[in-house]
């Protein structure tokens, strides 16, 4: 283990884990949803907000980063940290899945891949040893080796053929990381849809050196049973003493059935998107403030949030703020869910330390079911 | 006056005044710039720290209001004070202004204007006796007349039409204003460009029975010489015990000038619609941060700002934001031009108080022309 990074699990109940992170920047709790800071900003939010929304760590994405500012000018600038002054854990990405799903003319070859720009089109190159050199450009705590991810469906000969070269590509990786500059880099199981390739590639990554391992590759336009089948097949593989994180994922629901069954860390998009778009997570589940019903309630989101934007403000006013187009509106909202999604974590923290997380589970699906007495 | 309206100047210096408005709700500082909340947000910015950069009071939009989400629809759910959870003085205009500029197949008549929302073609009517309705619907603390402000530069024929009319308005809003619904209804001087109309209009304002007086028509495509001429023109023949608002301005080199002028009040869109659009308004002059040469400047806006944000985050972060659209960067470019204007006002009150305006207004100026040390 690089010096400073360490995890511990501090309880279970069944699969799941409660435990932590620890790194230079700060202890990271776990079962953790990491903030998407795609462009070296959580969009919408302060950071003094994210963090007071009880965020441990962020997700920065090297795809973006690269292209704009550039890794090398936010190195000139002090490193991302700096940069967006965020000064606990980040976690980057290694750009393989946005090269995948957001660059122009892509040419993949076993050295890396060729791409344009989606801005500019200019082009550029990632390979596993420049994919790990831009993580430490930006100071990165947490860095993920350069894989391919593919799409699902996919042939299982072509789930094979990248599961393979991203195995080979984790070596890279691993041999390319380096731990003066970063506490820690994860490995990355892919596989796609096919059981006995995700087993191959949990066991071949588990042999190396990592510091935790990652389930890429997953939440990519499957069925949810597929995702948790899957997550059951690989967990019995992944090594116990190391962090579990599931890439990409997810909705609160996906969250909770993968906290289940052992998975430590999670990202994901959903709530700062659902947030510019007029849509709130809550304990109530998903509530749609474009729909005119809201138009005159004055009730809040949720009068027991940890949030005062879900305590204080009418659900009225919200819907007016999205319907006039107004940012405020999604100021707003993008930080109730960001609360949201931390009090959840939090809640399945102190339930796994209760051992009963079974019984908060379904109180909490309950919950999202029922709505809320507005009537969502 | 009303019970509870009440107006102060506690030192002058040459033309310039500095006083306190009192009202219910709160004091407001003279001179005092309101920045404005169109929609009930003042754009891009949580109303806490619209608060905690210094104003007063916010000025909020008759004609946005009214169309959406709807006058009525406000007091029923408790006033836009609560609606925006801003619990200090509003201003509101009465309407006119947006209703010649914004609003679609307008008919005008003396009775008031018919026009089409500029939203969804929805047809309305704006009368003295409706804007004032709305006006106490809304909970608005300093109500406006309704007036007819005409572009400049225009026929003297036509200044003199749209001021007649506006003082037949004048009387039927002064008529109109219910003082168990209001602290305050000012009137609003017209008259184009030419003189004899301007001190006509003033005069006979301030005969009736108004709280303040507005000038209202300046800052509307003119030369700033023939904004401060007519103010030069008209001030001789306001109330010297009623605050003077001066409506819609500006820059802050008209705010300066128009306060050695004897004005009390101003407001605009500018600080916030430059946050909006990469553009910062600093001690240092106007600075554009889309402009390449940041790109790399690790220098703050301002390290002896009085807003965190112009302290904290460099020039090259800002930069990149608005580089990549991000919201975050409006945000806090929002904040940092509201900050300033307020930081100007509270400039311009001590130096009143000290009677050292005229060497304020001179070193301000200076600094403006002179830049940053980055080369603004």
């Amino acid at each position: 283990m690089t010096q400073g990074f360490s995890f511990e699990v501090q309880a279970t109940d069944g699969a799941a884990r409660k435990g932590e992170i620890t790194t230079p920047r700060g202890v990271i709790r776990t079962p953790a949803f990491m903030p998407v800071g795609t462009a070296a900003t959580v969009k919408a939010m302060f950071v003094e907000d994210v963090r007071a929304a009880g965020a441990d760590i962020l997700l920065g994405n090297v795809y973006h980063l690269m292209l704009r500012p550039g890794a090398e000018r936010i190195a000139r600038l002090g490193g991302l940290h700096h940069f967006m002054r965020w000064p606990y854990p980040i976690l980057t990405d290694s750009g393989g899945f946005q090269v995948m799903s957001l660059a122009k003319l892509r040419k993949l070859n076993e050295d890396g891949v060729t791409f344009q720009s989606h801005i500019d089109g200019s082009k550029h190159v990632l390979t596993p040893e420049r994919s790990m050199e831009i993580q430490a450009l930006l100071g990165s705590d947490i860095q993920m080796q350069f894989d391919e991810c593919v799409r699902l469906p996919c042939s299982d000969a072509e789930a094979e053929r990248a599961m393979r070269l991203s195995l080979r590509w984790a070596e890279r990786s691993r041999k390319a990381f380096d731990s003066a500059r970063g506490q820690a880099v994860f490995g990355i199981v892919q596989g796609g849809a096919v059981k006995s390739l995700r087993i191959e590639s949990a066991r071949a990554l588990s042999e190396m050196d990592f510091h935790g391992l990652a389930i890429g590759g997953l939440a990519v336009g499957e069925p949810q049973e597929v995702m948790l089948e899957m997550l059951e097949t690989v967990m019995p593989y992944l090594p116990a003493n190391k962090p579990h994180y599931l890439m990409g994922v997810g909705t609160p629901d996906d969250i909770v059935k993968a906290v289940a069954r052992g998975v430590d860390m999670f990202d994901c998009v959903m709530p700062t998107r659902a947030g510019r778009h007029g849509l709130a997570y809550t304990r109530f589940g998903k509530i749609n403030l474009m729909n005119a019903r809201h138009a005159e309630d004055s009730s809040p989101l949720d009068p027991e949030s940890s949030c005062p934007a879900a305590r204080n403000y009418s659900r009225a006013y919200l819907h007016h703020l999205f319907k006039a187009g107004e940012i405020l509106g999604m100021m707003l909202l993008t930080q109730i869910n960001v609360a949201y999604y931390q009090e959840l974590m939090a809640g399945l923290r102190a339930a796994i330390e209760a051992k009963r997380l079974a019984d908060f589970i379904i109180q909490t699906s309950e919950a999202w079911a029922r709505g809320s007495q507005s009537g969502d």
